[in-house]
């Protein structure tokens, strides 16, 4: 239900030499995960940061279970794991072309805003979104 | 005791448009931390390699405290949590130059054969060194 | 002609504390550019890598006139110069969704020998590829 | 007489599948080279940025010579190419710890005003201190 996938193909650059996906490379494929969860659920985090809110990640774990390697197509499950509060978090499961698991992983992050950098409460147009997606 | 220090100056590109450096980057923080670690027990990472044994992460964990900035100059704490078995694991410090807490983190990695790709123990000069450096 | 298009979305990652994507990482965006363009003549890059042959860059070559945004969708068109040898070379065109010209680039590759790292002439099946779709 | 030098130590995620520097991270030297070769001049780029002037790369070229690989302690000589207008223009040569020329290139930065992102005049402070260390 509250799940969304986004897909990438690994780009060369982000191998390493041990011929598989750098680990530190997966903090972006979170990232576009996340981003197309809230895109699906109607909210551009582009127009976000525009409207003066931001969201610093906060907490990152990951677990690496399969190499993925170069040209792979991933698949990036994002799942939100509970209603945001002032921290809104997100676990992850990446799967390759084959179905195999690569890695799990989770990510907490804060409503700030942009000029005081203060924390704030999830702004009430994405509770609403939630609720109208439940 | 098992503490080593290594010193890095943010560049421009691990900035993002927060302004900050970007949260994925303190992955290659971490490695630098660990690699400077093995090279004052006197173990170069890359020999390591070379000698047929790969050392892939399979947990990273990261909670960030105060973000960096262009320029900064970070200290990376790098922290041996116990004596290594099939798997090494470190803990992780970065401050920057006004001693402010930037992150806290972990990672796990595992001795890989590089040809099998299958677990093998930490080296035993690995082992002997740490032993002497008690 | 022998023009391709391939599309991609500006990662948060690949912006810098300009706002702006950074500069460097518009070398990600050529190889993922001629990576399609020769998927398209029927070529798979990482096959290519398998079968013996590596193709570093050694040249690139970029204009910046515009800068590109996160979250833009960026046009990439790749067009092969002329007629492989020993080395291969490709012009670039980076549009965003505006149709905004954002950048124009050259590399050119070298066909290597992936063991004895030795200059070779363009594979056959290239070229034959290539005349099948002119 | 205009060049300055600075040393890096390849990091393990510069590397890609290959096993040796992603071409695309030398984008990332030439930058830390001209930045300490401001520095060297007693400018501080972050400053120059906080004071309003920002300077994006408009030309970037590079020519690859040689492989430099993980752990290689690479020297990058940075020379300013004349003396400096609406643009600054750099020239960059990297060779590795045995001397062995790795990449020759070329950047081209335009002065521009941070708010307005127009293009201005090299700022007079900087001219001095050219003069000054001629």
């Amino acid at each position: 239900m509250n799940t969304n996938t986004a897909k990438i193909k690994v780009r060369y650059n982000e191998t390493d030499q041990m011929g598989v996906v750098y680990h530190g490379n997966y903090a972006q494929y979170f990232e576009i995960g996340r981003t197309e969860w809230l895109r699906n659920l109607g909210i551009n985090y582009k127009d976000m940061e525009i409207s003066g809110i931001i969201l610093p990640v906060i907490s990152l774990n990951c677990n690496f279970k399969k190499s993925a390697l170069y040209d792979d197509e991933l698949t990036i499950y994002t799942t939100l794991k509970k209603v945001p509060t002032v921290k809104i978090e997100f676990d992850y499961r990446i799967e390759n072309q084959h179905k195999e698991l690569i890695c799990i992983g989770n990510t907490t992050l804060a409503f700030l805003d942009k000029t005081s950098k203060r924390p704030i409460r999830c702004p009430e147009y994405v509770l609403e979104k939630l609720k109208m997606n439940k």
